[in-house]
């Protein structure tokens, strides 16, 4: 396969070079250094990423002027901090001067208060100040992921007019997918995709060719939102509107993958306890600061499930098997509850667990839960019976394995259901209140039974 | 805000008309009918996913001619399966007919052999052989997502002439986001976005503007790195070629869009034990078969755990405190390493770790577990030792947190990056490996210690 092999090779030649510039004690060639300037904007970005500190800011420093404006919109939250603080001002402003609306709020986004306010005074004043209003948009809204310019007609044009605009108009944006018919007080009222109007004659109208009732972005809605209706839709672009229903931007398939790849980060960091804030450029230090308080949490929530095991301290003392055994139980209930909870999070985020099917998952998650307990309470049961040749055993602890993959099949599906019923992001806290949830009633039911029983 | 209002009211209409058409014992009415046939195709689909088995066959039974192709191609795998043996294999064909190359080789793998040859039979020649093709390339290749409509144009034609062809030519894909330039043996050569197209003169030249080295999928490339290549080069489209570098198929942003979800849906799958043809719309006895298999590696490993215990179960006779505290180490040990191992195998997946930072990423996720280890050892120390009124017991429950959150980082970062290096998904099995490890070594520090110890 040669593009395997291409990639492959360049992304090979691509660690080699990373490993020759992050020897701090050598001078980089001026071989690296074409490499790194001949590297698209997007390449580079991961380059100068995956370097360590110094390296990388000295690699920075050698590009200069070189440095493409793209390459920083590219680059991760800190890395971008700490590059910012490396380049000439003059240069930044320049170089963020030249990237689209949204690129440019995320580069001032990621600046601390001081550097954010002398370059905006430094950047082209125009562009500050579209910049300074994408910032008021709310984090996480289409706002902060729209472009400024995009290209409106009226409908009442030929297609002839619209490419003689398009040819000679210096008021285009560098990329468009679609064209934007505006109506009264500039509210969009169709969308032309650019390869209808490249296959239409010259003569034929606007609003004969456009697709009406086009699918609208208001500027305040949530970008997952937004990436909900591209995917469903198969868009490329979608016309943004401000409360009145005006024209004020575009948002492009590009943002909203990047909005897609980043949700569902942020969902798996948030089943795991992780930050949403966390990339792996961060400092030890703040790293372990970020995933403390998740920790703490599970500390007190261990602490809980000790103190269900103390209730039974005596039982134990006279049976140690019980000891030996009981993680067992609420191990498997942890972990079938986790199956359940983790594709209950992603059907939520997807779409595809709704009102209208809640009950019936619920239910089936509840099924499930009874026949893999079932099937793991006879061979539970089977083991820990041979184990400690005790009959009353084995029952003991199947009996506790069926009630406990009942309970975490039901709380993995309910939990992020209500979550998500009280707007919480259901990824978010979901984990821990459900292995709470399987622990304690692991350890209760396999240590109250076999109090019942054994004793 | 209107829209996300207007959006509400989209989809509490949606769950409202799904409730009214589940209900078994009623006929639809012709106003449900009338808001079905009205809805969008990918909704259309949505509602039918979102249907209990039996009224969701009626549905479609009651549409009849009008279910539009796309609601087909928009189907969930178990859901298209179920549905398509319910329309008549006549119109069904037709139906398959109408969708594009990548599309209708999603439906013929959905269904059963005999289904699909008779499906294939009865389809348009063509559509069917292409198809056929396609289902021929490896899953998770670009064959398999590729549409095999592209616009293909010569370096010598002028903008003119290329426009001419668009509007004249019956031989064009209903859509595309840019022209292909092919050279000797329709070998690419260029591609020129549609937007620049459309603002080049009718006089300039197809090689004067076209962007040389366009990327290029190779047929055979993995789909991830398909998706790789449009997001990290945003890219809307892009030409596939085979092993002799000829063009043969296009694959678009949506596509890949698709892919991303599913690529990411199945990483958080594979972290919790789930396997990645699991959907919410698969029968419970089904879905319990699905999971059993990692449920049957976590009752092993925690036999393995039970077996570690057991190995000091005359110590924890004599001192039943430790049984209460024991899961504490363990669990403190399992979640620090979730974290890392997440943040490791997504940052794999994004390509943010690379070998080129592997050993700093290693170094710095044992320092984290050095960190919230030494905090949770104080933590965790203070509160056993007064809960027991027991020195010892704080001292040897902090020294084993220290070394099991160590361990858990080191085995967090490490484990994801030799099953990538090893050509295994750095999702599968890590989790259990990793869950394995910080239990056994959990339970083995603490008992091992008190024993030494307290004994």
């Amino acid at each position: 396969m040669p593009e395997s092999q291409a990639t492959a090779t360049a992304q090979e030649q691509r660690l080699e070079l990373i490993s020759r510039l992050a020897d701090a004690g050598t001078e980089p060639s001026a071989a690296d250094l074409g490499q790194l300037r001949a590297s698209h904007p997007a390449d580079l970005a991961d380059i100068i990423e995956q370097l360590p500190s110094e390296p990388r800011l000295r690699a920075v420093h050698l590009l200069g002027e070189d440095l493409p404006a793209d390459s920083l919109a590219s680059l991760s939250r800190r890395v971008l901090d700490q590059v910012a603080s490396a380049i000439d001002p003059g240069l930044l402003a320049r170089l963020t001067g030249e990237l689209e609306t949204d690129d440019a709020a995320y580069v001032l986004e990621c600046l601390d208060e001081t550097r954010r306010a002398r370059l905006l005074k430094e950047m082209p004043a125009s562009e500050a100040e579209l910049a300074r209003q994408a910032l008021e948009f709310q984090a996480d809204s289409a706002g902060r992921i729209m472009q400024r310019d995009y290209v409106a007609i009226p409908s009442y044009w030929t297609i002839g007019q619209v490419i003689d605009h398009l040819r000679d108009s210096p008021d285009v944006p560098d990329e468009f997918y679609a064209l934007f018919v505006v109506g009264a007080r500039h509210t969009p009222v169709g969308t032309i995709p650019l390869h209808r109007a490249m296959r239409t004659h010259r003569d034929v109208r606007v609003a004969d060719i456009m697709t009406r009732d086009p699918k609208v972005v208001q500027v305040n809605a949530d970008r997952e939102d937004v990436a909900f209706v591209f995917d469903q839709y198969e868009l490329t672009s979608a016309p943004v509107v401000d409360a009145q229903n005006r024209l004020i931007g575009m948002v492009t398939v590009d943002d909203v993958v990047d909005v897609i790849q980043e949700e569902a980060s942020e969902d798996m960091m948030r089943l795991a306890g992780v930050g949403p804030e966390h990339d792996i450029y961060t400092a030890a230090v703040q790293t372990a600061r970020n995933r403390f308080n998740w920790l703490l949490i599970n500390l007190f929530t261990a602490f809980l499930a000790s103190a269900a095991i103390a209730v039974f301290a005596s039982t134990i003392e006279q049976v140690v098997a019980l000891a030996v055994l009981m993680p067992i139980v609420a191990s498997m209930g942890g972990n079938a509850g986790m199956q359940t909870l983790t594709v209950a999070v992603r059907a939520i985020a997807t779409r595809e667990l709704t009102p209208a099917n809640a009950a019936r998952v619920l239910g089936k998650e509840v099924l499930v839960g009874l026949c893999n307990g079932v099937a793991f309470a006879v061979l539970t049961g089977l083991g820990a019976g041979l184990w400690f040749s005790s009959v009353p055993i084995g029952l003991v602890i199947g009996a506790a394995m069926i009630f406990n993959m009942v309970v975490a099949g039901l709380f993995g599906a309910l939990v992020p259901m209500m979550l998500e019923r009280a707007r919480v992001d259901p990824a978010h806290g979901a984990a821990v209140i459900l292995t709470t949830v399987t622990d304690v009633v692991g350890f209760f039911a396999f240590l109250g039974l076999a109090q019942l029983t054994l004793l």
